[in-house]
C-alpha cells in the first residue's frame, strides 16, 4: 500500500450515484466530474514547517475535494489521488 | 449532511427578491448574480496553521460573499457553496 | 443593515462636487471616477490571523480609497462598497 | 486636509528645475517624469500587521519616489500622490 | 557519489512494470511518465530557514513524486533527480 | 546629497576598464552593460519590518549588482542607482 | 578577488569530462549545459533576515547547481557565477 507523507491524504474518487453507507445518494452535477471521494490513507499530519496539522478525516470518510486538487496516480490497477489535507473541503456525515 | 472542515463555511445562495426574516428585501443588481447567501454549516475554525479563526457567523445568518469565492457542489439535489470564512464580507443584521 | 466582518469597512461613494461637513469641495479628476467615499460601518478589526487591526476610521468619515478596491454590492437600493481597511489610503480632516 | 493612514505618506511631485531650499537644482532625465516629490503629510506609521514602521521622513522633505508608486488623487485643485513609506527611496539632504 | 544538501533527496526513476521487493507490480498509466522512484540519498533535513525538516524517507524507499518536480542530472552515466522532500508525496510500503 | 532610506544603498556604475584602487582591471563582458558599481551612500539598514539588516558595504566599495536591480535617477548631472542591499551580490576586495 | 555577500557563493562552471580530484568523470547530458561547478568563495551565511544560514559547502567543493540559477559575471577574464546557497542542490563527495 501507499503511505502518504506529511499533511497528505490518499483518496479514491467515488462513482456518481453511489450509495453511501447511510443510504444517501451522492450526486454531483451530471455534466461535471464528481468531487466526492473516499479516504484510503491519512498522513501523519506533520507539515513542511514541522508543525502538526490536525487531520480531521479518517479512513473510509467520504469527502468533498477542491476541484483539480492533488496528483492522480495509478497504483495496482486503481486510480488514486494524493491531496493535501487543505484541499479537503468537507466531510459527509 | 456535509460538515465543512477548518475555517470553511457551507452556504446556499438566496434567490433575488427573497424576503429576509426581518422583512428586508435583499436585492442585488438585477443584471448580476446575487451575492447574498444563507449559512448552513460552520467549520470548527481551526485554520491550516493550527490557529483558531474566530468564526463570527452562525447557521441561518444571511451573508454577503466575495464574488467568485468558493467551490460550488451539488449535494442531495441542492446547489451549495463551500467558502473560506475570509470570503464572507458582511452579515445582514 | 450590513455588518462588515473582520478588518472590513462598508462605504458609499460620494458624488463629485459634494460639499463636506467642513465646507470643503471634494473633487477628483473630472474624467475619472471619484475615489472619495463615506464610511457607513466599521468591522471589529480582528483580522484573519486573529490579530487586532487598529481601525483608524469611524462612521461618517470621508476617506480616499485605493482605486478598484473592494466589492460593490447593491443593498436596499443603495450601491455600497465593502473594502479592507488596508484599502483606505487617507481620511479627510 | 488629508491625513494618510498607517505607513502612508502624502507627497506632491516637484516641477523640474525647481530650486530646493539649499539652492540645489534637482533635475531628472529631461525625457522622463521627475521622481522627486515633497512630503506634505506623514501617517502614524502603524502598519497593517500592527507593527510600528519608523517613518524617517517629515513634512517638507524632498524625497525620491519609486517610479509608478502610489495612488494619484486630485484634492482641492492639487494633484497629490499617496505612497507607502517603503516606496520612498531616498531623502534630499 | 552526490550528497544532497538541506531538505533534498536524490532519487532514480523506476522502469515501469518493475517488481518491488515485496512483489508488488508498480505501474503508472501507460501513456504517462512513471512517477515512482527509488531513494538513493537523503539530505540532512536542515531547511533554508535553519529549521530541521523531519525526512520520513530512507535509502532504498520507493516513493511517489510530484510530477515535474526536481532537477534531472546525468551523473556517472545514470539519470538522477534531485527533489525537495516536499515533492515526495507518498512511500510504497 | 541624497540619503538612502532603510536597507537601500546609492551607487554609481563604473566605466568599463576602470582601474580599481588596487590596480585590478574590472571588466565585464564587452557586449553587456557593466555590473560593477561604486558605493556612494549606505542607508541605516532598518528594513521595512523594523529589523536591522547588517549592511556589509561602505562608501567607496566596489560592488557587483544584480542585473536590472534598482531605480536609476539623475541627480545633479550624475546618473545614480538606488538599490536594495539584497541586490548587491559581492564586494571587490 | 570578489567576496560574496550574505548567503551567496561564487562558483565557476567545470568543463565537461573534467576529472575530479577523486578520479571521477563528471559528465552531464552532452546536449545540455553542464550543471557542475567548483566553489571559489563562500559568503558569511547571514541571510537577508539576519538569520545565519548553515553553508555546507567550502572552497574547492564540486557542486550541482540549480539550472539557470545565479548571475553570471566576467571578472579578470574568468566567467564566474554568483548563486544563492539555496541554489546548490548537491555536493560531489
Amino acid at each position: 500500500m501507499l503511505k502518504p507523507l506529511a499533511d497528505r491524504v490518499i483518496v479514491k474518487m467515488l462513482e456518481k450515484e453511489e450509495t453511501t453507507k447511510s443510504g444517501i445518494i451522492l450526486s454531483s452535477k451530471s455534466e461535471e466530474k464528481s468531487q466526492i471521494a473516499q479516504v484510503l490513507k491519512v498522513g501523519n499530519g506533520i507539515g513542511e514547517d514541522g508543525k502538526k496539522v490536525d487531520m480531521c478525516v479518517k479512513e473510509g470518510d467520504k469527502v468533498v475535494l477542491n476541484q483539480y486538487a492533488g496528483t492522480t496516480i495509478k497504483y495496482e490497477g486503481e486510480e488514486l489521488i494524493i491531496v493535501k489535507y487543505s484541499d479537503i473541503l468537507a466531510v459527509v456525515e
